[in-house]
């Protein structure tokens, strides 16, 4: 622990041009703490600046361009569980901003943290014929503890955590924070009949972050959504929405046949109809061609800086017109930098096997 | 070399039902050739069968489905001028045949080959303001050795080869056997205007055909394309023909603004555009939806024959609409079974770093 709190103070001082007795006076305090008590306290700046680096280094992630805007709400003090449940509503008020989207992370306490079971905090329920076929489990286990949705395609699933010490337990969001977006095509009105929407803010539930050698095992934190995974991933992934067929038959396109490329056309409508259905209801979205310049431009600072830019191509690569990105044509090292997001079991988005 | 030559004639008589007793044989007179020669020789029926292997084990291939219906032409006697250059013509003309491709191959001699310098036996010149970037080396030695295109963006390159101690020297393939087809779109009559075509056989002429410990360094072979390959990579790629700007005004877009989605449709439409230009000039093209139906009926072939299928995920995942077929949800283990083709050296086709 010790040599990897080392690291990232040495990092972050180094970044932040703090001169060398600052750090070695923190260092000094660091190392007393690790050898008194087993372990060290982040100051809010630390745990702010970590989290930060936490993006920057998230391998999979096109949007880290933003990487030092994201907002930290420490949360470590949180123990009770409606100031747990204030917290939860505060980030969700707080990143939806009505519309405006603003990056967010809420960190709990490392050692004895809320537990959340959900994968992201607003996420849709599946059922058997109905929803979200990713949330099955997630919704079994809110079936389980007495909740009850109303069987439709988008019932917006309720937290489910456990305070420490405590029983697994839910709680409905008031639906008043819960930001949803129609979806609408302004060139084909029928599109409206499917009565598609999706949620404003993807605040990501499921993985550790690390920082320095401590684990925060609860820290849902959230960017904004960029269009294809909507439109591509959650929509028409064949095990998840698998609504290809349907949208297409509601744009009036007369065949599906392989070689007619209508399933390609009904993709690139689907992203149309969502982004700018988000955009009209005011809803922060980027489309695919601007956040790989923005990736791009991320690279250069990152570069300007000295820093070296890690990746993961495969989920670097947008979903739609991959090729017309600037990040098709690159490689990036597959590195995990600390501070990091860890998934805590397998992976949950995407194919797990690239 | 005896190992490598025992693995694949064992591997080859298994998977043709050939008893034991021919298995080891064959195995002891190459263990004597080799002993007595330094090297081995492949009987026709290795060779071809070895050359099927390789295309087998071609990860970055999606069309592998179709691995057991090459036609192998044996060129290892080929030692003179005339009868090298009648070899290629035929492996043109055979593997064109009249549009309806044939999926073949022509192998030179391992130890004394005519040598190729062309990156396929057919491909367009590349000037600094017109042709194909990607060749303009090619074309910088077709310059050296005297050649004279016209300076258009579809000058086809001249064979560029050497017989063995003899000079780099060129050749000129008679017009007729080039078949090309000129690419319009049945919705968008303007598209006519940009003079688009493309030639119908892409015959890879830079890679290394290894069996059984045998490397024949001049192997050229083709398949048929699937249409990405030419609208999006050969097309619109920055570095290719660069050519997304111009297909989309001539099919009346008004902006290409990002989140307008034009550049999108604009990809669609010159899919369909070459698809079915090609499809009208009666000559073998596939869409990448049938393409990737047709791998996974190879994996299911392979999986019943009890092989593992091996891919590079990077490369089996189409350009087009990649999430729409089934190979981008899965995994594939990027290990190079031999048989197999490799690159002479850097890689040609595509990005070198995934």
């Amino acid at each position: 622990m010790l040599t990897e709190a080392k690291n990232f103070i040495t990092q972050m001082y180094s970044e932040l041009n703090y001169d060398n007795q600052s750090l070695n006076e923190r260092l000094t305090a660091i190392s007393a703490e690790i050898t008194d008590t087993g372990s060290y306290t982040h100051t809010y700046e630390e745990l702010s600046y970590g989290a930060k680096m936490a993006w920057r280094n998230s391998n999979r992630c096109i949007g880290r361009f933003f990487w030092n805007t994201l907002t930290v709400q420490d949360a470590r003090d949180v123990d009770d569980e409606d100031t747990f449940i204030a917290s939860i509503n505060h980030h969700i008020n707080e990143a939806t901003n009505n519309g405006k989207i603003k990056p967010f992370i809420t960190i709990y306490h490392p050692e004895h943290p809320p537990k959340i079971f959900n994968n992201q905090l607003i996420r849709y329920a599946g059922y058997d014929d109905y929803g979200d076929p990713a949330e099955k489990q997630v919704t079994a286990l809110a079936q389980q503890l007495g909740w009850q949705g109303n069987n439709t395609n988008f019932d917006v699933l309720p937290l489910i955590y456990a305070m420490p010490n405590q029983p697994v337990t839910y709680y409905e969001y008031p639906s008043e924070i819960i930001k949803e977006v129609a979806i609408t095509h302004d060139q084909y009105p029928k599109l409206k009949s499917l009565a598609l929407k999706w949620y404003a803010v993807p605040i990501i539930s499921n993985m550790d972050l690390k920082i320095g050698g401590i684990t925060y095992p609860t820290a849902p934190f959230n960017g904004w959504y960029m269009v294809n995974e909507i439109a591509v991933r959650n929509f028409t992934d064949s095990y998840r929405y698998n609504l290809l067929e349907s949208v297409a038959e509601a744009l009036e396109f007369d065949t599906l046949k392989n070689n007619s490329f209508n399933k390609d056309r009904t993709l690139v409508e689907l992203n149309h109809a969502v982004y700018h259905s988000f955009k009209q209801a005011g809803v922060s979205i980027v489309d695919h061609h601007t956040a790989s310049k923005q990736f791009s431009l991320f690279e250069q600072n990152e570069y300007q800086n000295k820093r070296d830019v890690t990746g993961k191509w495969s989920w670097l690569v947008p979903s739609l017109s991959p090729t017309l990105v600037s990040n098709y044509h690159h490689g990036y090292p597959n590195i995990m930098n600390d501070p990091n997001f860890h998934y805590k079991q397998q992976e949950k988005r995407g194919c797990p096997f690239h």
